[in-house]
């Protein structure tokens, strides 16, 4: 049981989590601090926190459990702001998208009480934000990758990994290193290529036809462009070398077609879309194999 | 009332179209041409066609309205065939996703006769194929583009708009440079942009760590990378010359964006991800408030 968590930002990440725990009934107050005046008294009226805190100071009292739920460029800010009335019993953890700066931001603040930050990653998202996005399921069946640092205790490790499994999540464990590798591929490069498609048609001067006859198709390969801008530039900035390696990749992947294309070369063509199709139909198979089936969509 | 109808072709596409309009109580008698054997069985055996034909000829005796619905490569070479036992009461139209190569191949093959071949696009469709994928709602409340010659009367383009609208589509009409166009930025090259991210993500040696961490904003940007290659890689050789100039324009943009990325112009990189979801967000505002709720996921 957690007697008092206290969420920093109550949107969809931090305001999910809390709904989720007091769902388990593994929560007697959650206390809510965030910049929005507004956002914090609608996630009062949803629910969401039962207590609005002014200052940290108000926040951290008695406080178990601290879910930083806030851009990831806010972390540096935020743990100074904390680690005044940091209490001995408290852990905190993070819900950021990248890991490494965040794991330097909270070095760099909490200096020696970095012990008590435990570094996580849920695996979950949606492209609506605020508290009325925020559901008790959205972590149900989900991944939550932690990146524990060596300073932590295995305790407070897994105060964190239990309150996540209490939302329904799985818990997996990387590095900070690896975890912003895998997600520069697999999330951060696909938000910028489709941030990248979304603004270049919307600069376009017939735009507006374009629109008309986009279908389905676009509309799902362009979802992750519904995403918070704010959070998806720190995000970029945060885990910006992987980013880089990542587009790069991408951008010499991307000149080879074209060049295919322009040589009238089918084959080659047909190759790449064949072993893509191949690629994403096994990976689609792996996840209904061994998964329960997801009910929510993701932005991660 | 269409007395005959042949569909060349009964997977998803041809397949739909023939259940829609059997729905619909709009058809008597529903051929199958195609390639597959085992296909055209199963086609029968769901229904969809009511007689398998082994010839042309067969196919087209006393036919009404006739869909081409295999790719755009085999345009020619199946008007080619149909040609010879083609009947002056018969309107050829097809459900192509290029439409400059489709009606210079409709010339090529049928010379004067081009006047019966009504071309058009419905936009619908999904990444799953054949005859088990097909079902009468797919064009329900989606578009159908005709792109009419002007060879074609009146009458025949009304024939083929009057199916359509029987499937529940709506009909557009443009030119076929537009609609190439259009279709180049809004479905082509995403599917290319899909095709080559998973193609990429594959091809890299800790690819089965970076699949397990993709989730569901990933499944959903590369559902069309789903569909079938045969099919992209014609449509994609078909429209080569407007699919080159929008892959152009988004390198470019692509260019630019790595600029910001790499110099860490948050600002920059902030106001691209903000006008992307701004204009993404009117589109889908304005799809909610003119359109029927769309039912099924489409690649067109």
């Amino acid at each position: 049981m957690i007697g008092r968590l206290v969420v920093v930002g109550a949107g969809l990440i931090g305001g999910s989590f809390a709904l989720a725990l007091k769902a388990a009934g593994a929560v007697k107050t959650v206390a809510g601090l965030g910049r929005s005046a507004e956002a914090m008294a609608r996630a009062r009226e949803l629910g969401i926190v039962d207590e609005i805190c002014d200052t940290p100071q108000q926040a951290l009292r008695g406080a178990d459990l601290v879910l930083l739920a806030a851009p990831v460029g806010q972390t540096g800010p935020i743990l100074d702001s904390l680690l005044p009335y940091l209490e001995p019993q408290t852990v905190i953890t993070d819900a950021g998208s990248t890991k490494c700066d965040v794991v330097a931001a909270a070095r760099q603040a909490l200096g020696p009480r970095v012990r008590q930050f435990v570094p996580g990653h849920p695996i979950a998202g949606s492209e609506s934000n605020g508290p009325d996005a925020a559901m008790a399921g959205l972590y149900r069946g989900k991944k939550t990758v932690l990146t524990p640092l060596p300073e932590n205790t295995p305790a407070d490790v897994e105060r964190v990994a239990a309150a996540w499994r209490l939302c329904g999540s799985l818990i997996h464990t990387l590095s900070p290193e690896d975890h912003d590798r895998v997600f520069a591929a697999v999330s951060h490069l696909p938000h910028l290529l489709a941030y990248a498609l979304v603004d270049d048609i919307a600069a376009k001067p017939h735009a507006d036809l374009l629109f008309q006859y986009a279908a389905s198709g676009f509309r799902d390969f362009t979802r992750i462009a519904g995403s918070s801008p704010e959070m998806w530039r720190d995000i970029s900035l945060a885990n910006r070398e992987a980013l880089l390696t990542e587009l790069d990749a991408y951008l010499a992947q991307l000149t080879t077609l074209r060049h295919k294309l322009a040589a009238a070369d089918g084959r080659g063509l047909e190759l790449v879309y064949a072993n893509a199709q191949r690629a994403r139909q096994a990976w689609i198979e792996a996840i209904e194999a061994g998964s329960p089936p997801q009910q929510h969509r993701d932005t991660e």
